[in-house]
């Protein structure tokens, strides 16, 4: 097979990881028999410095014409970073939020769970993490606050901030319909997590996301308030299986998913459109204080290739083959620095690339 | 001193452990030569099932004749409870947010701690737990999301619904003064959460705290985006001190706080606005299923008792008593069934009350 890919390299330690990814990539081609082929495009810190633009028109053009983006990270020090003293909307983040409407990609899918051998990074107490956990947080990714009118103006002499929140039962119905589907090939079962209570988009929500249920009887489906769904994640994550949330829920609650399973380093992603295109990236952030060290842990990124190899390009066999050389090399006992601990192997993060590549 | 009271017993154990909280001021009345006075209101599923409505304008209007307004808790069960099948402006719920509008009560204070005594039911490993955590969850609570206007309407053909969220500078200030005024009195550090690289209310809820930040300069102030903020929370509570933040992210970051705490039932909360005037309620909600089983744990209620005798009659020395008795009663080791572990002594809601009145 031929796999065409636009590769987002971006800033911090994106660029390690995601050679440490293609180097895993072309393993699997050699093995498997099929071809990568990449084209690289600027996005974010690296793309505002060459282009004064966090993401050109032509960067989008060639991601569109791609059959998947794999992405590194982007951004820098907010404190530190010129980036961070021009207006927002030429910030590294807007590349992100341009890049993600761009090519339509409502469905944001991340893995939390909890890696047996790693059990003593999470921070949760013992009673907890002996159960285990294994979710997908699906976040709807193109809509909500973040996509909405917001302006600032004065009233009456009063500086005074608007954002909207806006969702139709079109960009509900599709990322409930992506959820159910793959709870089906999961433990089926939905959390569908709003603020119904208050707001009349999560009213909306839940009456679409119930309709959407009903052509799967066989997935259960549970409503959540989004204030609940913060504490049992931290009080009984074993409970979820798929949660289903709008964008800025799925922001925050993502994120506290994958601290739990106190390994970020380990959580891939995938932002997906109606058809099998998709942008595949770690879920960590571009950790500038470690970048250009070969310190970073290229797994998020490498299993982020793994899920594109399983929803973009259909290979299955070859994402498992991906994610069970992850297994064995943790098994075998080689960490980098995020995750090691005594009596297991620091490794660097090429050498952690070129352990996985051996192991498939 | 004369303390005038409304008192909102509201749902579920709602009275049982409002009961107990007015045990415990009428001892401190008795100890220290205080009088506190009562008016009940009615607000939430019985004021439903009393007036058809969940908060009248007569009940408001006797709440803003007091001093402060002690309240338990609202609502039921949200699939079996026929409070539920009404229309959202008429469910319990609407009546907690219709006196907080009334009564401008636009500062939520809720601290989230983690009593030696309790260390076992702290979720995070002991690593974590064994550093402690003291923070106090400031929270916007009459603007944002929550009291925008909002709509669902169809727009051409699809049903839209819209949410809208506004801040303007004066709300922004009166809560930052708030929380600075509030970490003078303890370890002198805020940190604002917000979503500044995206929303455009955020980034001037930042601009008007970093202004505020400048009468403090013995304030460490220090601004944290809200998805990292559900990050840290569960990897490094220690870290915070005063936490800031707008009504949405605060709804969700004080229940996550609470949670790592292991003791919701701890969990006191105030309520304020620019006056003395305050609301005070435990942190946790009607627990429906053990209602009227005096089983529930009123040591929350209690607290927020002692959170009215600081913060609205500047009685320290009182609060001080109360809050020392309920230490000495983890002490000498009872507990109720939420908290309760091998080794403690399980006691029931009312004798939990006597316990800790006989201690003041
Ligand atoms: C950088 C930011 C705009 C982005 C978001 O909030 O969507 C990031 O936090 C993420 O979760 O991918
Ligand atoms: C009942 C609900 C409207 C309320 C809120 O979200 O404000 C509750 O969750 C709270 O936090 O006090």
């Amino acid at each position: 097979m031929q796999c065409n890919l636009a590769v987002i390299k971006g800033d911090g330690i994106g660029p390690e990881v995601v050679t440490e990814a293609m180097k895993v990539l072309d393993t699997v081609g050699e093995k498997f028999g099929h071809t990568f082929d990449y084209e690289q495009i600027l996005m974010g810190g690296c793309s505002i410095d060459a282009t004064g633009v966090p993401l050109t028109d032509e960067a989008v053009a060639v991601a569109k014409s791609k059959d998947a983006v794999l992405l590194g990270s982007i951004g820098g020090n907010t404190s530190t970073s010129p980036w961070y003293k021009l207006p927002p909307n030429l910030r590294p983040e807007a590349g992100l939020l341009k890049i993600r409407k761009e090519l339509g990609l409502f469905a944001n899918l991340r893995p939390a769970n909890l890696y047996d051998e790693l059990k003593e990074a999470c921070p949760l107490k013992a009673e907890i993490a002996e159960r285990g956990f294994d979710m997908m947080m699906m976040r709807e990714l193109t809509g909500g606050l973040y996509f909405g009118e917001r302006h600032t103006e004065e009233v009456d002499g009063v500086m005074t901030a608007v954002d909207t929140l806006t969702y139709n039962e079109n960009e509900i119905r599709r990322i409930a319909i992506k959820a159910f589907d793959i709870a089906m090939k999961r433990r089926k079962k939905v959390t569908s997590v709003d603020k119904a209570n208050v707001l009349d988009s999560s009213r909306l929500w839940r009456k679409v996301v119930e309709e959407v249920a009903k052509d799967y009887p066989e997935v259960e489906l549970e409503h959540m308030l989004v204030d609940n769904c913060a504490m049992q994640l931290v009080k009984d994550p074993a409970q979820f299986d798929v949660v289903l949330t709008e964008n800025m829920f799925g922001d925050i609650l993502s994120d506290e998913a994958s601290m739990i399973s106190g390994s970020i380093g380990m959580l891939s992603s995938a932002s997906l459109n109606e058809t099998k295109f998709g942008m595949y990236e770690p879920s960590g952030g571009s950790a500038p204080d470690i970048a250009g060290q070969n310190k970073a842990n290229p797994i998020a990124t490498i299993l982020s290739a793994a899920m594109m190899l399983r929803y973009t390009f259909d290979l299955d066999k070859e994402a498992d083959a991906v994610e069970n050389a992850v297994k064995t090399v943790l098994k075998d006992g080689y960490r980098t620095i995020d995750i090691h601990s005594e009596g297991t192997q620091l490794v660097s993060c090429s050498e952690m690339g070129d352990l996985i590549c051996e192991r498939i």
